[in-house]
């Protein structure tokens, strides 16, 4: 697959749930370029992800929908006509899916089948790319992960995910809607949430960065991570959005360049030209759910689509904090703006 | 683990959900010969499993509470001062789960999560086993199917028992609910619902040999599976009850000689003096989801609490076939008594 892909989106309607969120807004940004017809559903729930400020010069060439997964008949009527559906809404933080495995429940789980049955009943012929998570993995018995991996997560949030992935595929193959999934492993890069830590540690430590705070590692900073810059995770749902061969599949989108925490993050305070590190203990609460170091095998998808990170670590993270710095309050609201070096 | 596991119930306070079903049923009376307080908890929705008559010969020596494990508070109160729960109520029509997805939701996934939280917040020291299933395997890579198969379920029922089953382990490992579950293969023996055909298919292909009915078999009925009778189901419970060793795992819990539907209906036939064969076509809602051939491996559970399969397929279905002979009229109301051979 070459660079057809991108024609295919020339006209087509497109729905992307999450989509003033931090992966729904860039992807939004790519599909306005390619010519498409972009619907953004997002139920802005506040410290959630979704930002108006996201869709900062494309406002007027998106419609914005903002409605809750959650609500079956809005989505019913929403999925009609549309070809392709971008399931990017979710809850992100697992910490919360601990203290409320409720509503976790609700929109990771339940309400991916409440698209799923809108789908199925209103849109059968429609494609859905679902954002997975290498979360459901919980901790690897062996590195880098590929999909022959048992699914065995540690917390509430990789138990919903895992079901929620769970749908599409039997209602890619039970049902005949056209769906996969694509297990990201750490997203990073401008229009992330960054007000609180509870989405993800990446976007909270170029926060701290920015800010010349300090980081806290917890343990000793070895544990390894790879990451995806957000315009190869949005290049890979283009990718497998318009790919039949990925129907019923799930799919590793991870980094080349694993890294440790305490490398990365002396690479982000090089970058920034401020910030520090310290290590501390490990929270209770975060240890009894962490999976110790991880980086995925992402074969199968650059096979399957041709997908590859085009993005380097070093250069990603220079462009996000660039971003953060241009319009830090739109994110921090409540601080003032950081100082601009 | 020898005999000991039995001595441990003694006026131990026991509860089973979906106490009046099949296997909790069978289990109650294990419980009760064993001297336990044993309080049942089913909901008793029409068509689902439940049955007064289950406990026939045993209601004055159990506590019976009508309720639904889909009510927090409820859970809440029920919980509190037992040792031991038996998670054995859920939805177990895979049929009804593609029909309905949300009902089975409610009951196999969101309702393992209103016991866990009931007892995190109100018991965290009870132990509770979990009746999981093999249908989360979907269709096996290879035989027999062990622990280390992926989770890949084919149908919205083995998606949410897989959910509901993660939920167990993340109570245990993380809330210090000791937790685990029997990934049960085909259960049969007396007081199981043979009312109607969406629960399993040898209940159903036993009542249509006592009817001296055509058995239809779709395909060619070569597909394998292994059974377990209920008394050895009912001893597996016992046995995780009882074990330390079980917390935090998952654990096959098959029978040893796996047979094609072929030669099982041939000894049902035999067994029962009557009844007859039919080779159909699949239809196509049952195709779909359909696993081909599937028997377990349970050396883990064997190996980690002595149990052993008691009963031979043959002696089982001669039991099975004889109790619903002088009870048929307690299971299938609306028809008249089967005629005594």
């Amino acid at each position: 697959m070459t660079a057809e892909y991108r024609e295919l989106y020339r006209d087509r309607a497109v729905m992307i749930t999450g989509g003033l969120g931090f992966i729904g807004s860039n992807l939004a940004r790519r599909l306005v370029e390619l010519g498409a017809d972009v619907l953004l559903v997002d139920s802005l729930i506040p410290d959630s992800g979704g930002n108006l400020f996201n869709i900062d010069g494309i406002a007027d060439r998106v419609r914005v929908n903002v409605a809750d997964i959650r609500q079956q008949t809005t989505m019913n009527h929403l999925v009609r006509d549309r070809d392709v559906i971008f399931s990017l809404a979710g809850q992100v933080s697992h910490i919360d899916s601990m203290r409320d495995p409720y509503t976790d429940l609700e929109i990771n789980c339940r309400s991916q089948l409440t698209v799923l049955e809108a789908c199925r009943n209103h849109n059968p012929k429609v494609k859905v790319v679902f954002a997975g998570t290498r979360q459901v993995y919980g901790r690897p018995d062996s590195l880098p992960v590929d999909e022959s991996h048992l699914v065995r997560p540690t917390d509430v949030n990789g138990i919903n995910k895992a079901a929620g992935e769970n749908y599409h595929l039997v209602y890619n193959n039970v049902f005949g809607v056209s769906a996969c999934s694509l297990r990201l492993t750490n997203v990073y890069g401008p229009r992330q949430l960054i007000k609180h830590d509870r989405q993800g540690f990446i976007g909270w430590f170029i926060r701290l960065a920015i800010q010349d705070q300090a980081i806290h590692i917890y343990g000793d900073g070895s544990q390894l991570r790879d990451f995806v810059y957000v315009d190869d995770a949005a290049d890979a749902f283009l990718r497998a959005g318009a790919s039949d061969a990925c129907n019923g599949e799930v799919f590793n989108v991870g980094g080349d360049e694993p890294i440790s925490h305490r490398d990365l993050t002396a690479l982000l305070i090089k970058v920034a030209g401020r910030g520090s590190v310290k290590y501390v203990e490990w929270p209770a609460s975060k240890k009894a759910i962490d999976i110790g170091s991880f980086y995925a095998d992402s074969t199968k998808f650059k096979r399957t689509t041709g997908w590859t990170p085009a993005v380097s670590l070093a250069d990603g993270l220079r462009r996000t904090v660039e971003f953060y710095r241009a319009h830090f309050s739109e994110y921090v609201p409540d601080e003032p703006e950081a100082e601009r070096l």
